[in-house]
């Protein structure tokens, strides 16, 4: 890990650059997938399972015993923390419900915009080593809240078949209708279009890798919703002199041992600060079970000195990171500063784990430098707002003239003959 | 136009079916154009505005002689209309403005949730026959209203190099800071890239025909954002014995003028208004301009006799409109029942045209279905929520062991370390 010292303006796009995600390649094997689903429904997703994650299923969706055995698997402290984790993530959610805004524009015409919940909504858990249980809260939790009517999950089987206990768990505390033993594009294909026995939905959530990725970009295009493309995960921390060095090695670390790819930042205007965190982070990173990939993503971490606060701030705002961290004096006012960032940690106490699991705010986030333009994953995410408007005849002859001007200057007559029968009519 | 009696359930999907987009064959031509315009900037853009708009341009940009003079050049009663629909909107979208939502999870624990504005917005305005000076209204002036920084207008150049005067006064009343003479493909790669002239921006607005929309779609793959992708107009009209048929008839007409792809439903229970309205078409046809567009679209629209309200309801939300107007007697309880529809009119004297222009909704809409999942442009299309979380000492206290505990449970050692060498700090 090299300290990059006072880089010049011009500097900072290749040294704010991500890594390129070139999805050609794979873009034909995805297509395929996509058509093979659409048109061969479950016997598709069959043959996908059994050669992608090498076991064959009978039946692809979880049975009620399945869900009722999975409370028995796991520890109590588990189960006491994802209870409590999911109290959290409801009640931080539940906050942001949006009332109907009602506007009288002129007398006599009423203008609203109301939140729906969208009907039918897909969540995709990713398998591999670890159970992603927490994304199932993040994802079903605020569609639950939101009033969906259908909630189903599809997440790849492990070798004998089965799905970790703690996602099952984590699917029945969150109001998971259905769960379905399916990955990949595939479990994608199968939400997008719909099979025999998986429904098809209107929007889809969840992370994954690029086949994932690039097949909820696909479907995208054909009409169906999907959340935020995932890129690799990312954090920049802010940190000062009265920042703790171990504190702020533990964020950098935790970042880096998701992925080989994850990205790495710290900015700071002491020298003294990025010079006892490298040396802590190469302490801690000794006791590290995921050492390997930490170490890998470490490589590509960047350290940079800069003159002052401003320019710090200027930096973030440019690069838009997934995860802030402001682990400064006057974190709290330096928030206020922060125009492009998914979610923002403040002070020395709020680690990233804590939007991870259990504070209440959202871990899909926009990676990817995608923070300039979204937001991570919110309530809104699980509703549509639909406008609505009631003129009376009286609202309609204070606003119909003007409204024909309009029209007829866009050459659009019938419009305006829409609004000139209605003013004609006497009754009423 | 045939009224179809009665359809059985499993007809309506065929029976609500829109026409189908293919893309693919303008895909290779399209990417051509975005690559052109990435590479070599500027005078890729002069190269496709003299091939395809017939005009070579100096200067891309619009002056600010062209901008003072547009006022002078329009009628008094076109530009108050203008002023009062710019007024209704803002009102409108500002009442959309939210607030920060701010939660104390557990007690040491704040989050809050804040509408930041995006930075950039970049806005299409299609040329073609007439100036759609009101599409500029309803994407300019939520961006000032939600307070993004920038904001560019890109239109094509008519044959003399020039832009309809009530575009740039629109443009002038809605806080546009630049326009540039580019149409196209050519326009939507210039925003997402930028060029020596154009800023790049953060998200592109903008109705366009094929090649605009799919190069939209196309740039939001890089990481540029988009408003939603844009399809034929779509009215879907319910109406019962006391909606006077001129009326329906004049309101299926406005969106048959749209365009020959235009989709025009009416749903009734009565045979008698629909036989009714059928005949008024016939009559207002005649004195139509657009009469040719509008009686191709009418080839295809789809008088519909259902047997009941509840059926009606059913079928509204399965279709999921674009546009609906609800002209019955209890409008406004039935207009409870919409799941699904992008903007809804209630009542005999709400004309779709008030949407359109000067009610203050916006008219840039979800169609194609896309309002099952997806909101027309507001206020919340400007802004990305941005999530923050500040924990005191005791409020890591208060939450550490759960977040440790979720962290181990999916593998994450370091995660975990990240709350751990916190809580172990005494002092603080």
């Amino acid at each position: 890990m090299k300290i990059i010292q006072y880089p010049e303006k011009q500097e900072w796009d290749s040294l704010l650059s991500r890594p390129d995600q070139d999805q050609e390649e794979i873009r034909n094997s995805v297509s395929q997938i996509l058509e093979d689903v659409k048109k061969n429904g479950d016997v598709a997703l069959q043959k996908y399972t059994k050669a992608l994650d090498g076991v064959q299923l009978d039946n692809i969706k979880v049975s009620d015993e399945e869900m009722d055995a999975a409370a028995g698997k796991l520890d109590d402290a588990l189960k006491e923390a994802i209870r409590m984790a999911a109290a959290n993530i409801e009640k931080f959610h539940a906050a942001q419900k949006g009332e109907e805004t009602s506007v009288e524009v002129i007398p006599g015409l009423n203008c609203w915009q109301k939140p729906v919940p969208i009907d039918s909504i897909g969540i995709y858990v990713p398998g591999g080593s670890a159970p992603l249980f927490s994304s199932v809260l993040m994802m079903a939790l605020p569609a639950r809240v939101a009033g969906c009517n259908n909630i189903i999950l599809t997440t790849p089987p492990d070798k004998e078949g089965g799905v970790h206990p703690a996602i099952l768990y984590a699917a029945r505390q969150s109001g998971v209708n259905k769960i379905y033993k399916v990955g990949g594009a595939q479990a994608v294909a199968a939400m997008a279009y719909g099979t025999e026995s998986i429904l098809r939905v209107n929007k889809i959530f969840g992370p994954g890798n690029r086949f994932v990725t690039l097949a909820k970009q696909l479907v995208s295009m054909e009409g169906v919703a999907i959340d935020l493309p995932a890129g690799p995960s990312e954090v920049l921390v802010v940190a000062d002199d009265q920042a703790p060095p171990r504190f702020i090695a533990a964020d950098l670390l935790s970042q880096a041992e998701h992925g080989t790819d994850s990205q790495v930042l710290l900015l700071s205007a002491s020298e003294r600060l990025l010079e006892d965190t490298r040396r802590e982070i190469e302490n801690m990173l000794k006791e590290l079970p995921r050492k390997d990939i930490a170490e890998k993503a470490l490589e590509y971490s960047r350290l940079i000195l800069l003159s002052n606060m401003d320019e710090i701030m200027d930096m973030v705002n440019c690069y838009a990171p997934e995860h802030l961290i402001l682990a400064t004096e006057n974190a709290t006012e330096l928030s206020r500063q922060v125009r492009n960032s998914g979610s923002v940690f403040i002070g020395n106490y709020t680690p990233e784990s804590l939007g991870d699991y259990t504070s209440g705010t959202n871990h899909v986030l926009p990676t990817n430098g995608y923070a300039v333009s979204h937001s991570g994953v919110n309530l809104d995410a699980f509703v549509k707002k639909i406008t609505f408007q009631r003129a009376s005849q009286d609202g309609l002859g204070n606003i119909g003239e003007s409204t024909m001007t309009m029209a007829r200057a866009e050459g659009l007559e019938a419009h305006s003959m829409a609004v000139q029968v209605r003013m004609e009519n006497k009754s009423g």
